[in-house]
């Protein structure tokens, strides 16, 4: 139990907005997860995974730290790689999922798509990015099937407000019948970076996205549906220290050093807490990972996003 | 009566957002206008005039085209010229009318700064790079003595929403005492591109800026006061289609060519206001005119002017 | 004699990069040129005509004001519109021109393409836009079949350099076999704005572009052949006025007013001239004319020709 | 012997751009250093901290791994923050130092500053962005005392070229008499990150800057004195989970628990560097570790530094 509340502050501080990497560090090994169905699915033909995790009750809420609802990942190398076929595919097979979502949010015939994050900060701008493809049909006259809006709201140390508060409003002002989120979220493992997108039905809570939004854009807050549609860009810097203590008593174990990786392996959740804060705070805190080509990454990404919400809405 | 019709006709087709062109074309050159009070002061030493409109009841309004209220205009040639000392003292008149324009409205206590117009169009830009350089302090724990949030929302083309729509949920939501909007505006003549500055009670009117706003931003729609910042940075092309009509006569005058300036001269307003609208209809309408080195005056207007706002919110 | 000397003046003041364009005013109605061969195509289907200008000798330099060499132009309107699949056919027939040039200029196993123009001016930003999204190979391992390499000079604002310099420089240093210049020019007409594409076998000319080069871009100065690929996004002010006063004396004699249109049309050329100069001088000089939504034109047209080039490059 | 390769090795997987961090992990703590000389100067009431190292001769370039010259390093904390009075004199004192290494440069009549690094990433797009405030001179009329061109060259994955090959070929074509290289650092320390600005008079070496630059740009390679300026904005990610490991046994040996310690301790060089290198490849290779503020540092720092430049050439 205590321990348990460790690891809560644990996973706080090595945060993840993905799903597929929470049900993986609170998976105990059986495979088995109360409150929570896992179904993966591989197209091999496209290099491509999907993970669907549904958290349906307050055990799997508590279980992987995350809100009842939908998240779909998909995985795929070919998102690093300029391809404009793979790319094309790609869309196609996101177009899918999101109406899916929509589906499941009612079939709203109007959409609000925010572009979450700030466009100054390269792995921070991919939610800003993807709104400059996207088809926006509301003004026009001849109407589309479903009128889309869209908005890039900033981020709080340039508007002095919160983002959710501006999303807030304009919702409240324009009517749309559904959110949709694009933003950069903050992977536990930099193997995530750059190949995976995750959708959910759950919205943006507090803590989450590269710039780690305060308050929540959810149904409860917005009123409507919201979908939140995300890419992690970075990594948490704490997290890559908390991985170099893992990786050290693994090393250590490896070479057959039992004893010496004892004094790693020995230590209790608590000491290895207290050695990662020491070792992080302050200086690592507001630090972030990323890659160096972040900027092809963020724009072959954003495309492929905005393809495929432009194919979802689609007649 | 009949011909005052057709002129204000003509004036729609060429239209100003400033109030001394307004001023200046509606004068009878009897230097008298019912309903209207014009001061006009030079400080020789900073190489401005300043010029205050009061357009003081409905005969003033229609007499000029513009709403009631409080209209001051900056001229100075070193706006157009990379000169910091010159620059900062710019700022600093400026921050002394937008300190009288505030208190005007009743000493706000919180404002919101909205940089309106297309940051992607050079000319359409100056609202969007004002805001970068603003201080905002609202989400600040140490309070400013005013509390400073900004917003940026982009175009109709852009976001699908009508831009007052954005700005008037945001002000439900977000509550400041007053609106301060800075955007670029269209001119009636080339020679006031780039070296003016407007600051107007009135906030903005439908079918003004250069991205030609279908909405009003004012005090009548938000709920708060409204004031306005404007530089203009383009002229519709239909403009300088009337002007060359008018060179045109003026020139064969001049010759001595009185029978041919008859030609021109001698025709009707309706006669004219017909002629320039077969001449630019349709292909000038989307047209506009605007400096080639325009991408360093608005990078030089929008820095004075964020420096003004900071300076007129400093303690 | 004496009045061509006044029609090229005219013809320098009403400056077009267009080939198309020359010709047209330069022809006198019989459709005969001496040292021009002019061919046009339509392709129906696509909504696309393409006219073929060739300079064959001094003659037709004279004529034409444009250097001895191959002028491809290609109009589509839906060059006007984000339509991806017709954006793509467009790509894919360019392509094919740019193969005929590169296959003209002795298929060079290694092109330099240059972006021209000042990215923060939107009108001047298509070559610098251009160069986002071209494949640039010459760095990679894998060699391409040929050699890619891209810059964007910037403009003698920015770096005080002459542009011609930079790009000599570097083609001296870097040795491509060719070099594919891609700028934004100015029309003489504005229907000509965002719907056409001109491909020369001649270069860069001075006094050519929307920034106004002052050194040719040419095989003669670069000492390996040089294709440009321009498209026009401006007209000089001074144009729209000249066009007026075509228009006013059209407009006058169509409406039966037979001496006022002889006011006008009985001028000379010189007269005419003059009038131009003094209506535009010094105001109108530097200024000039663009679309309302310029943004979307150069992002459309910008993607279209990186494709365009993608496809000539490819296997 | 042994261990110093092995060290040489280490110190390169975690490589620093900053004399002042060379020198400091170096120093065997005697704080004599055969063939370097150091000095550190306080300016209290700036809050500003100067340490000039001169790599005297090899023994100097062997000891910490930097070439023969001169490094000048300026540490505040207040370049983290905007403040427009306190940046101004961060200027000031920069402009000094420069003007310094310019004389040391032979008093140069003429300067190219070239701003290197990737525009669209963040942190590496320092130099670009100092280039956006420069004073250029090189083509006015009327001559400035020292004339300045300016370039932004892009990065490889843009261009396919050497940067240094195109700044040679500008070089050779326009022949400045030295050039400035403004450029964003990698450290060894996140302290360091935002606060520190380093001026070398021996240019950029192969595998500096946030870009790994291949090639260098010294007075040897381009035939003039070349001045660097640069700021570190990144560190490798690589840097630190290398101090992870140190912050780890002194955490174990501070905590009185010296067995544990010795586990990691106690390991050789060799063993410290084959975990080093297991652990970081081949996923944190690639990747850098940089402020969540990283925009408003950059926007900053930037500016501090264009300033400062344009006040060296003032007369």
């Amino acid at each position: 139990m205590e321990e348990r509340g460790q690891e809560a502050f644990i996973q706080q501080q090595v945060h993840t907005d993905l799903a597929v990497e929470a049900q993986e560090s609170a998976a105990d090994g059986s495979g088995e997860m109360p409150g929570v169905r896992i179904r993966e699915q591989e197209y091999r033909e496209l290099g491509l995974t999907m993970t669907r995790v549904e958290v349906l009750d307050e055990r799997g809420e508590k279980a992987i730290g995350k809100p009842k609802g939908l998240y779909i990942t998909l995985e795929a190398e070919s998102m690093r790689e300029e391809d404009e076929e793979g790319g094309r595919e790609l869309s196609r097979q996101l177009s899918l999922y999101i109406k899916e979502m929509l589906e499941q949010a009612g079939a709203p015939r109007s959409v609000l798509v925010v572009g979450l994050g700030n466009q100054e900060v390269t792995p921070d701008s991919l939610g800003p990015r993807a709104l400059d493809n996207l088809r926006i049909t509301r003004h026009l006259k001849e109407k589309a099937s479903v009128s889309i809006s869209g908005i890039v709201p900033g981020v709080m140390a340039q508007t002095g407000m919160e983002t959710a508060q501006i999303i807030h409003g304009i919702v409240e002002e324009t009517g749309p019948e559904a959110v949709l989120v694009v933003d950069a979220l903050a992977a536990r493992s930099v193997s995530r970076l750059g190949n995976t997108i995750q959708l959910s039905s759950t919205g943006i809570q507090p803590g989450s996205g590269v710039g780690n939004h305060r308050h929540s854009l959810t149904e409860e807050s917005l009123g409507v549906p919201v979908i939140a549609l995300g890419v992690p860009t970075v990594v948490a810097a704490a997290a890559i220290v908390y991985d170099t203590l893992d990786g050290l008593s693994e090393l250590l174990e490896a070479a057959g050093a039992a004893s010496q990786a004892d004094a790693v392996e020995g230590m209790t959740l608590e000491e290895r807490y207290q050695m990662v804060k020491e070792l992080i705070e302050p200086r690592l805190g507001p630090m972030f990972v990323t890659p160096g080509n972040i900027d092809e990454q963020v724009k072959l990404l954003s495309f492929i996003i905005s393809e495929g919400i432009n194919m979802a809405f689609e007649e």
